[in-house]
């Protein structure tokens, strides 16, 4: 089966937007073009994006902007109501989890921490349970997702309790590298380190490489 | 000039934290190996990454680990100190500012809104500003970094406004893909995006192609 690069389906997601945008002014065609102007790409790359997923333009027509937007939410799984819980009920955590309990087509379902200090206080729509209650929680919650938002030397042990229990992807702000079976998805969401690369492209500006597909 | 993929110096953000656990615990040699296996990647793959940058390690004998450490610290623009402001103090940015506020090597020195409502209050080491005092703050605090946290719809004028100040990279937390000159660099932070991406690869864990240097 093919292999898909993983910033072909950030470009995705940005193509989406830009739909999602343009269904809301009430514009019903765009263009490879437009899209490409839209997500600061090449008109090639948004053409060769789409053709992971079949093609979805007509030559000289374009793309219905609601069909489009509509196999890209799809593709990206986002019909579906995804079920979260957040590990590490911090200052980060906390944010989070106010934060999600106000985004569409997720449901946040389960905040936990070790911190006995923590453990009942209300979060937007949680109630900060012990992360000992995790294994069950992830069972009798369905919960699909885990936002993993604890201390570096946690990061690891909390994925791993987190994968056994039977999460299926996990959202990584811990500034550690994971170690999972494939069958976890992770995707690393750890600012600091994006903080990191934007110093060393504001000092070696020149280095930076096109994002490629 | 070279140039190195993005994937490149997230990496070597990894290799550097492992290396900071090292010297943390007292040991002063690594290999190509160990770092590998620290950071889920091959021993090739470290040894082509470190390479970009002049050689550091001797065949056999591999790498010490204070040296290694302070020399990707200095690529990365670790060792200076870096000036930030965040732009859009709703609940992420309040959250953020409180965080970095603890951050070492990151000095928070502005933080700015335009809801007449938040302006003057105090969060973390700030007080909020208006917006309008953005252009005139940034040359005065000399803000190197802005935290972009305002919504979609704000974030390529705000981006535009702190480029215009002076500003030379951005960490942009809004959904929006900035198109800003090339002498700003941008590094995205949004983390709803991660969230697409998951749940494309919790549905097609096959389609994941392998990160590649």
């Amino acid at each position: 089966m093919a292999k898909i690069p993983d910033a072909t389906i950030t470009r995705i997601v940005h193509y989406l937007r830009a739909l999602e945008r343009m269904e809301k002014s009430g514009q019903t065609r765009t263009s490879s073009e437009e899209l490409a102007r839209e997500t600061g790409v090449t008109a090639f790359q948004v053409r060769k994006d789409l053709a992971y997923f079949g093609s979805y333009g007509t030559r000289g027509v374009g793309y219905t902007v609601p069909v489009l937007r509509r196999e890209l939410s799809q593709i990206l799984g986002l019909g579906r109501r995804w079920r979260l819980a957040i590990v590490g009920m911090g200052r980060l955590g906390q944010a989070l989890a106010d934060f999600y309990a106000w985004q569409d087509g997720y449901e946040l379902v389960g905040g936990f921490d070790i911190d006995s200090e923590l453990i009942g206080k209300k979060v937007g729509p949680l109630v900060i349970e012990p992360v000992e209650n995790l294994p069950r929680s992830v069972k009798e919650k369905q919960i699909d997702i885990g936002i993993l938002t604890v201390p570096e030397t946690a990061a690891q042990q909390t994925a791993e309790m987190l994968a056994e229990a039977g999460v299926r992807g996990i959202l990584n702000f811990a500034p550690a590298v994971l170690k999972l079976p494939e069958s976890v998805a992770v995707e690393n969401a750890d600012f600091m380190a994006g903080l990191s690369r934007l110093s060393f492209f504001m000092l070696n500006p020149s280095w930076r490489e096109e994002m490629m597909g």
